[in-house]
């Protein structure tokens, strides 16, 4: 991956926090002090201060066999990010802190922090601190996220409403699929090493997973519209599972039409090539960094001109439960799923 | 250490975060929603906010063989306070993200949670977010501390001036010295399984290095007395290496006298029986958590009268270095030391 390699220890650790982050300028009127002293100063007045934090495990959250590492740099931004824009909020700063083990180079690293330049770019915020350390084994990232919220537009989890109409940005289960990809080809190359992947014509997919991006826009054009969702969440661990974060928290249940679910034509047909039901993929899959959001139903004429977002079903009260009408006709309670590292 | 154990797996995440946070009240009037949204939610209307993050790896920052679960929640958080108070800013939240293997009990994390929770009242912070995973190996926990500072009150690393006096709170060495003793405890255990640790009168030390303290009191005196600093910075990495960093980002030297450094009377006693240098022990030991200040030569009757705070040396030009006087008359150029986490 890299001609070069030096040796982490050679740099000492303030020399490698220099050499990764002493090319990240400050951008944000807000950042007043960044990386270089015990903490970074925000200038946050009249503004409500949001954070988010997310921790990615080598092993756990990414395979370094198929992710390269400026990827892995900038996804491990953005699913940060993702989590801001998912209160209605702006980020403006970010701390990344890696705890690494010896067999990365100092090139290696900086390949990581390049995809992390780039994120930081894209999306307009500032890298203002972190932590470098060793690790007995693996890679670990944790990155915090702060952005800037005004008040009363803040969008929370527990302020949906019965009656409110559901929405979703984009399309879900790509992510999930392209990740079953890579881990095919992963699997045939540990079986026949030397075989080349076969990737072709799978880019959308791949690059839902590999490289996802955070929903600023839809912000963006909230604001324009001066459409405040009642609720919202981000889709990471799959729409089934933070659907039911919104409905437990705001004490309500939801009923989803199956034809309103938004599946991108490459997930769809991926997806039968798998034998995999395109829904399941859909409500299951996660890390679509999709906005899942609840708007007022006053608010329609607002949603329906906007682009990439979908209605796909309404709020109903808690007794009715979280449930699916299928294009089929039949209906189907819904299961929340998502995260299980834990179960062997 | 526990009677009960529950796997982490039979939670869930959700169940696990609850089950570990769901305890911790919000007390800080700053603190609009904590754990349980995609983000935290911070008022900081008209003042500056200030964050710092640290990652603490099991095996390389502390050995659970000799460190209290209980402890290390306790601790994790104060490393990160000290970082804030050395910005003469007040701590008011933090997130709490940690990567843990399936060895460790669902009661294992409840004990870290408990040393979170103390920490979390004994420096009025309110724990607002985290994240949790699995580990491939061991524990780690990154935490990020949000602070408020005053504008025109924030102490920087790189404002020391020619002229100013170099000030240090509490006593050096002592938590470096505790460490040694768990080291040694801990080899001989290794080497005779069964036989019981010898600490007997060694409580002061070992206290120092299991459970610091940041030095909160100090930012209050500096408050009432009004007090700025004109650079400050916290001991973790020893004194000489973060010595350096005011130094070096202020473009400056310091001529420090030995007679000047406090050091501890234990401190001084373990170090002559592990026949060590006690300056040595203060000057590079590291952990301290105490706080390395410059005053204006025009405050110093301002902290003569202050309690627990030393002056031990003065801002010099560049040219002259920074330089040690020793007790015996002789004149030493420093060196930096400190992290070296990845020399093999």
């Amino acid at each position: 991956m890299e001609n070069e390699r030096t040796d982490i220890g050679s740099l000492g650790e303030f020399g490698l926090i220099d050499r990764l982050t002493g090319k990240f300028p400050l951008s944000q009127a807000s950042s007043i002090k960044g990386v270089g002293d015990d903490a970074a100063v925000i200038d946050n007045e009249g503004y409500l201060t949001v954070v988010s934090t997310d921790m990615l495990v080598e092993g756990i959250h990414f395979d370094l066999a198929y992710t390269p590492l400026k990827h892995l740099g900038y996804k491990s931004v953005v699913v940060n990010l993702s989590d801001i824009y998912a209160m209605n909020a702006q980020p403006r700063q970010i701390t990344v802190s890696i705890a690494i083990s010896n067999r990365f180079s100092v090139e290696a690293l900086e390949e990581f922090y390049a995809g992390i330049e780039a994120a930081c770019k894209v999306y307009g915020v500032d890298l203002v601190g972190g932590d470098t350390s060793s690790s007995q084994k693996g890679f670990i990232i944790s990155v915090t996220a702060i952005g800037q919220g005004e008040k009363g537009k803040i969008c929370y989890r527990n302020t949906a409403k019965v009656g409110d109409l559901i929405c979703v940005t984009g399309n879900l289960g790509a992510a999930y699929l392209g990740l079953q990809l890579l881990e095919r080809e992963k699997q045939i190359f540990l079986s026949k090493p030397g075989g080349q992947p076969d990737l072709e014509g799978k880019d959308y997919l791949v690059g839902r997973q590999l490289k996802p991006e955070a929903r600023k826009e839809m912000i963006e054009l909230f604001a324009q519209n001066r459409l405040v969702p009642t609720s919202m969440i981000d889709i990471s661990d799959g729409l089934a599972s933070d659907l039911f974060h919104i409905c437990n928290q705001s004490g309500v249940g939801a009923f989803i039409e199956e034809s309103g679910v938004p599946i991108h034509m490459d997930a769809q047909l991926q997806a039968l090539e798998f034998h995999l039901d395109p829904i399941t993929c859909a409500l299951s899959g996660g890390e679509d960094y999709e906005l899942l959001f609840t708007i007022s139903p006053n608010d329609v004429e607002k949603v329906r001109y906007l682009p990439d977002i979908f209605i796909m079903g309404e709020v109903v009260d808690a007794r009715d439960g979280v449930r699916l009408h299928t294009k089929g006709g039949n209906i189907h309670p819904l299961k929340a799923q998502g995260w299980q590292h834990f179960e062997s």
